[in-house]
């Protein structure tokens, strides 16, 4: 009945009682009980080994006696302080995700130069092997620091952790995704995979940390030592810190590519699930502080303060200088580059999903298999990138600039070439990933880099970006992409030749552009940010109409690389669109499927609670009044799991059967109790007297529960479900009869999941075909 | 009941019937039904004299047996050609919307730019008398067009249109905002209320336009003369109209300022109520479209081939050319303009209602009066021009620019001053009014304008800007705002001398932005289209700084501007917060103070179905089972009032009392004539013997309409309504018992505004005060 009961139904003696009861029922039942078959038994590494009870968020407001006292005694004061500290907290997040990204970039940066400076070193010395030994060890010793963080500390920081923020949004509560641990671990070890030269991006993890600040703040500080400030305890609500992850993710993303308004539409394109106008303006204001922050950087960098980081570190794929020219005529190519993105890129979401299987089997086995497969990986990226250490003959001529570029970041690499030559393919390969993309997006020469060169580049990317994103360390996904779509791009430029006015850097921008909407699918905010990079108003008709393409073929062949990843972690995401055939089944229909619903009497003896408590593991009960008299049942509202513990551990008993004052039991329980989620009921022991004590459900009952008439569709109930942000949804009846209860079930978000449904439903499936977008 | 119950209900004999039936529930009910003196008694000239009957959108789904077989029979093509429909009408709209701007603008800067060469011939030559002459008699004739068109053709096309397309998208039909006559004559009207140099601008037409250009193709041209083309009826429902005139907005505020990411911002942020990822996506692509259409014209225009029109036409307010330099003690200044852009904004728009409700009363007096009115304030604006005229010593002497610029577009005027020197005064106020915008933002020389001609400009602007927004003619609220703000800027950058490093210029740009803040209170789309006009990244933060304070000054005084003139108009638009007092009140409270709700049984009497008809105005019914029988009475679901009509109408009359088969309907009504929305029951003539047969309302009965049980709050019910886009809201019992009816009631629209039910439960009215946002 509820989410939770479902998870872990098919251990728990719940089961057996039920059949004992509604054998009938239980055969259709049967399927809808299974349901949890993908979660439970395959649990991906990149969520973690605990991962085992997953929980709604609570987006609705409970409307008890306790919260109407609450919301009518509150001042004018306060809530003055509540709207400033939402503003205070925006500007916050804001403020540390900005610094944690400049932190990031300058270690990143720095470490990774200090060590291909070294190698520069040894190679000019011709001590070739001295050269890849210490290159090898140096990458390797910073992917194990990577990955042993992450598997022995904090498994939730393994992968870009977008698709966990997006579930969270939707109301899915991942459990330790936005802790300190986590954070800590995503920034450490995002700085060690990425400075080892691995084939995956900070950018991702950029926004799950601006995620965990945005949701460490709205707690005031970790788990354990949160600061117990009286104007935080107005957060502690599950939407007032939805709000705040917003913020943090938009951060995150305006961190990643210094694009304001590409981070707030990045949010609401693809993260967020709920939007409000008031909403939008806040995630702005976060995002332009992270660009204050960003830019107050770069002003310190520029006069040389931050080592090997050079001014152009912080700007990540500077394609400002990308030279926008093109005509009528070009059309021809950008709708190639389009149609070959999507392809790309539907193609890798593809092998990209057989890779993660594949690695899950073996990160199963336990941890010490996962800290070797990372090695592993780690391994085959210094056996590729030791290719320009043997193709000794690569080596073209230098072009105008001071070159070859030796002992200080620039464009051409003399590597193992002789003075006044340099070596294309160590020039894309023996440096940071985000100079490579540079590298690519700025156009000099049509003969800058050879056509082989840039085959190989794309070949290894390629293998790269599948073998790497699975592994035990913080990875986004954006820059393998970026890699790769921008040498397609610039192998595509270059193919054309002279038929086309675009130039090779412009070509390499929109093949980034294209792989990204052919992968991750997402449009505007991708549009604004390459808009944003360029500060060019000229490249925004034609990377529309690069994107439009793109994910036009992408969504003709699979789903987005984000929804993939949250089908194989078995998140139940709740999609914005119902399915056709949704609209062809009754809530009706649907909760005769599910065992009846549990409720609970306004005034309710112990006994019955605690018996409720112990056999069920639903985290909801209706409760009615009047059901054992003759005058009619009457639905008083919904009570929460969490609120009966808490009444059992407070020993809120009565010892008759007696309605209660509001004083009352505003001299037991404060709002901010009740807004906590415990449900640990194993520690709460009741005397056998107090056993035949009873409770006055009343107060604490949420008077004011959505429901649905059971005649309503699916597709309209998920509609409903959606749009308000619901955990519960009551099932009444339609018919008005004497003897009937007001309240005939229960639905929450596993029951309205397409998924779930088609298993207990399995004829529906034949409508599958033919959904509208 | 329904809102157009509500409308109409102080008129028709439905009230009287009521008082005899209920007379102790009508004490109650009274205030209620008073509600609309507001809207009836005072319909203001901005709506046209016509308005009576304004009706709610429904935007959810009527799922009928006829709409489910529909669904179920549409193949792939149709699902195909619906969106491939969908995203050419996107491109349409964004191409027309282009090409309606350009025209516009063409236009105006031709008629103006002749206009004006020809005074400056008469004042070249001495003869002052005739150039005033000239200026005031081409002024008065161009304002006479626009007003006679307006008032005599289309008095919808009055005013910006902005608050009836954010109206609409809310849900509420405003009678003939969209027509084709209304379009043309914006256009024109438009044309000329600009080149008679009114202080109005042509921006919140173009988004009236727009709008009206997604509302003909989506319905297949004017009203009279549709398109009868098959892929069309897809879009014969208000959401698919809906999503188009969003798109239609966006396009409109695109082609206003250039900005397609701003376009699609201000459309999500200031007039859409409903909003979905996809709908970002196409509304995205038709402002692109849009962009490319300018581009175009810019292109073709630098050429010369446009006139008067010079290659800056098009960028409205080119501001691209101020520099941004500002350091951390900047600080000071930039608040003080966000401040005192709130006070003057807020100002403004207390000023506004007040002239606005003024010119009401003229307005009602006859179209004669509003023409009347028109002229006066634009001879008004002929004798406050003439200010130059008078003042003949205000000459400065020429700065470096070939100067004075005569006979040409350009910077300083000679006037009637002698060679070598400029009129400051003439030079801002003898020009369009996009001219002296750019004129303000570009900032040569401190001592450029005079603090004195500041002055004036800044006195006269704001009284203009007052006096000429009610008038009957388009009228944009943009440009006047801009120009206060910028003057407003201007004068403060002045003031504070060499205290600050911020240009003159800059302050203008920040001046107007802090005044549209403090007046209309969008927040990130001005923020953005001030981005893209600018073009530069670093104007941002301190954009964005001003933008806040204003709006949080000018929010702490009153309403936005838009929002006070939807009240004005009366026009019934549902908040998206609900009020923090509508927690304490049910929906069964409320339903307790509205008649009781009329019900149909599943198979009904011709007779009583046209008693019904006749005697109520509601636009809906719930249709019951089993009413007249002991096994307990059903809730079948609602069944539209134009549906009944139809059935009447089609003669759909059984013999005997028995549910029909789904061919039997499919045979008489087809999905598009379900569609339509007709009600007009008069002309259908029933015979007595037609009147003892029966109607099975079964197969066109809605059965899945969204409920509420009693016992939920309005707060609730309200975000319900909102979030999903509801026209009509079922309250069901929270008791089961017999004999009772399973719905109890109807809200709509009306019934949730908070306006209305304080009304009837004025003691609410104490909690008013400390509303969270």
């Amino acid at each position: 009945m509820d989410e939770d009961g479902n998870l872990q139904i098919s251990n728990s003696n719940y089961n057996g009682e039920e059949e004992g009861e509604d054998p009938e029922n239980n055969t259709l039942n049967q399927p809808l009980l299974k349901r949890h078959r993908t979660l439970s038994s395959t649990p991906l590494a990149l969520v973690g080994a605990k991962v085992s009870h997953i929980e709604s968020l609570d987006y609705e407001i409970n409307e008890n006696d306790l919260f109407k006292h609450d919301w009518r005694s509150r001042s004018k004061a306060q809530v003055f302080q509540y709207i400033f500290l939402k503003w205070t907290l925006a500007c916050l997040v804001g403020l540390f995700t900005g610094l944690i990204a400049t932190l990031i970039n300058l270690a990143v940066e720095n470490i990774a130069g200090y060590k291909l400076l070294a190698v520069g070193y040894y190679i000019a010395q011709d001590r070739f092997w001295t050269g890849l030994m210490v290159f090898t060890g140096a990458n390797l010793g910073l992917t194990l620091v990577a990955t042993v963080l992450v598997v022995y500390f904090a498994p939730t920081a393994a992968g870009p952790g977008i698709p966990e923020i997006k579930a969270y949004l939707n109301g899915i509560d991942t459990p330790n995704m936005f802790g300190f641990t986590t954070m800590m671990v995503k920034i450490v070890g995002s700085i060690g995979a990425v400075a080892a030269g691995l084939d995956l991006g900070k950018e991702g993890p950029l926004v799950h940390i601006g995620s965990c600040i945005a949701s460490l703040l709205g707690q005031g500080g970790p788990d354990n030592h949160r600061i117990k400030w009286r104007w935080l305890r107005y957060f502690n609500n599950d939407r007032d810190r939805r709000d705040l992850i917003t913020c943090g993710s938009a951060s995150g993303v305006c961190a990643a590519f210094r694009s304001p308004v590409g981070g707030v539409l990045f949010a609401l394109e693809e993260v967020a699930t709920w939007w409000r106008s008031a909403l939008l303006w806040r995630t702005f204001f976060s995002t332009a502080v992270v660009v204050v922050v960003l830019r107050a950087f770069i002003e310190i960098c520029n006069s040389g303060k931050c080592g090997l980081f050079g001014s152009g570190g912080l700007i990540m794929f500077d394609v400002s200088h990308v030279e926008v020219r093109y005509h009528a005529a070009d059309i021809i190519p950008v709708t190639l580059i389009g149609v070959f993105g999507g392809i790309l890129g539907s193609l890798y979401n593809h092998l990209l999903h057989k890779v993660l299987r594949l690695y899950n089997l073996i990160n199963q086995k336990g941890k010490i298999h996962k800290v070797l497969l990372s090695l592993g990986v780690s391994l085959l990226h210094q056996l590729l990138f030791g290719l320009p250490f043997l193709a000794n003959e690569a080596c073209d001529p230098t072009i105008d600039e001071i070159c070859p570029t030796n002992g200080r970041s620039g464009n051409f690499k003399q590597f193992n070439c002789p003075n006044g030559y340099y070596n294309d393919l160590s020039t894309l390969l023996l440096t940071t990933n985000d100079d490579a993309v540079r590298k690519h997006f700025l156009f000099k020469h049509s003969y800058e880099f050879g056509m082989v060169s840039l085959w190989i580049f794309f070949g290894l990317y390629c293998i790269l970006g599948l073998i790497t994103f699975g592994i035990a360390t913080p990875s986004g996904l954006f820059l393998p992409i970026i890699l790769m779509g921008s040498a397609y791009g610039r192998m595509l430029g270059t193919a054309m030749g002279s038929y086309t006015n675009i130039d090779q850097g412009l070509y390499a921008v929109l093949g980034a552009a294209s792989l990204m909407a052919g992968s991750m699918r997402m449009t505007v905010s991708l549009c604004v940010i390459f808009l944003e990079l360029t500060n060019n108003l000229l490249l925004l008709p034609i990377t529309m109409f690069v994107l439009l393409i793109a994910k036009t073929v992408g969504d003709s062949f699979n789903l987005s690389i984000y929804e993939i990843i949250l089908h194989l972690k078995g998140l139940p995401f709740l999609e914005a669109n119902p399915e056709p055939w949704m609209r062809n089944l009754t809530v009706g229909e649907l909760n005769d499927a599910k065992p009846p619903v549990v409720t609970l009497n306004g005034v309710e003896k112990v006994a019955n609670i605690v018996d409720v408590l112990r056999n069920t593991t639903h985290n909801a009960f209706p409760v009615l009044d009047g059901a054992d008299q003759n005058t009619g049942t009457e639905l008083h509202g919904l009570i929460l799991r969490a609120h009966l513990v808490k009444v059992l551990k407070k020993r809120w008993f009565l010892n008759e059967k007696r309605r209660t004052e509001e004083w009352e039991v505003r001299e037991k329980f404060t709002p901010v109790e009740l807004a906590e989620r415990e449900d640990n009921f194993d520690d709460v022991a009741i005397t056998s007297s107090e056993m035949q004590l009873y409770v006055d459900l009343h107060p604490l009952t949420n008077t004011t529960p959505y429901t649905v008439v059971q005649s309503m569709s699916v597709a309209k109930a998920l509609v409903l479900f959606r749009s308000v942000g619901l955990r519960h949804l009551l099932v009444v009846p339609k018919i008005q009869a004497s003897g009937m209860s007001p309240v005939i079930g229960i639905l929450t978000r596993q029951d309205l999941r397409a998924y779930n449904i088609l298993q207990a439903f399995p004829h529906l499936d034949k409508h599958k075909s033919g959904k509208a977008r």
